[in-house]
């Protein structure tokens, strides 16, 4: 499995992503799941998540790595909106795993498929999120929807849903991202450390940050190990049940 | 899809269930999906999840009411053990299950399954708690796995393994899965108010709570609106964020 995360912020674009790549739970490995591109006019940020020959097929694509070295030309420098890059991203996304299907005869239906997570912004315009379905197709980020998630989304869903504020600091937001993946990664064996992180701040084409989180890592720790005490309190804060009074409405 | 969750405590046994059944997002209805049965010497309680006329059928052949009612002879009340009432339900699912899919042929395969927890106590025994599965074999709670959930199980884990105590009230029982309910409530859409809520204290076979909590309950309101606000509180309680110190150990 895999848990990914993108969001957009007033200031920008923040993004997180587990490292942890299994088939089956006795043969996992660590592979990286976010990719970066950019210079000059733009920057645009990649997370994946589904089958592991898939996405780099994919990346290696996007890449030209068919080409000699002097020859290769990364088309996603060029487009001239984010809008395009997701197209050429889902045309070959779609492209990948319906070969690879094909090649599998019947039985490959449904399997080899994987899901994207596309963040960037091209000067002159806003920054995008968008979400690339294996069939090609995408959706973007919105005022009501803020964020997406790839892989396994469940457990760490319900604090996104409460502590995302559009308006929040970078802080603020990779605190949020950490407990979200703190309760996924305590409850699937599939998510694992160490964790990759992205800051994109708005009109500025260098990442603010761009930085891998160890199982070491003090704050991380610190964060895991304060939630559970914080959870109870905020349970503990709340009114009291009481069989005995008038409970229905 | 459903939520229900079970707990042993060290003062007996906590059961919650929601009421949603739905066949698509356009076709759902309210069925209880807790069944209690006992007197003199036992309480026995079901909780169910996955095909509903699978789990009917269970009930009702649990109850044998394919006979005449006064030659209906219920054998969960006579049989000597938990476990022997573990076994049985579990045959019984197991072969309303096979036949189901036998008479769909092999199409049927992998459908029509369910799940069910059973919880209860007979006299001169401790509470049990079990966890069946489709294939008619059974777990049990122990210390380590103190509840079983089954049906939507993500969302709600992450308070329940943090909030959970032996040693907790039943009051405090309840507002944790009050808490539980609420966070899958908001985010699956085939889990739905009412909740079905039953509380069996050790060594009494009454059981001491046994009641519906309908969506409108001034309580569970009450819960559902200052969660958000006390997970937000925890979440600014954690240590902040910073970019420019030192992260990595």
């Amino acid at each position: 499995m895999t848990y990914c995360v993108g969001m957009v912020l007033d200031r920008g674009l923040v993004l997180m992503s587990d490292t942890r790549t299994n088939s089956g739970v006795d043969n996992i490995s660590v592979f990286r799941k976010m990719f970066r591109w950019g210079g000059g006019d733009r920057t645009i940020a990649l997370m994946t998540a589904g089958n592991l020959a898939t996405t780099q097929a994919v990346v290696s694509r996007l890449e030209e790595r068919t080409k000699a070295p002097a020859d290769r030309q990364n088309s996603l420098l060029e487009l001239p909106t984010m809008f395009q890059v997701a197209a050429e991203m889902g045309r070959l996304l779609r492209e990948t795993v319906k070969e690879t299907q094909t090649e599998n005869g019947a039985d490959g239906k449904g399997r080899f498929t994987a899901s994207l997570i596309l963040a960037g912004q091209i000067k002159g315009m806003e920054p995008r999120l968008f979400l690339i379905y294996p069939e090609g197709n995408f959706i973007e980020a919105s005022f009501d929807t803020p964020f997406f998630q790839i892989g396994e989304t469940k457990y760490g869903r319900p604090i996104l849903i409460r502590g995302y504020d559009r308006t929040m600091s970078f802080e603020d937001a990779v605190k949020l991202l950490m407990v979200s993946f703190d309760s996924t990664l305590k409850a699937n064996l599939s998510v694992g450390m160490p964790l990759d992180l992205l800051v994109l701040e708005r009109d500025t084409f260098e990442p603010l940050h761009d930085r891998r989180i160890e199982s070491t890592n003090p704050y991380f720790e610190q964060i895991s190990n304060s939630w559970g005490a914080a959870l109870r309190n905020a349970f503990h804060s709340l009114p009291d049940y009481s069989f005995y009074q008038k409970q229905d409405g």
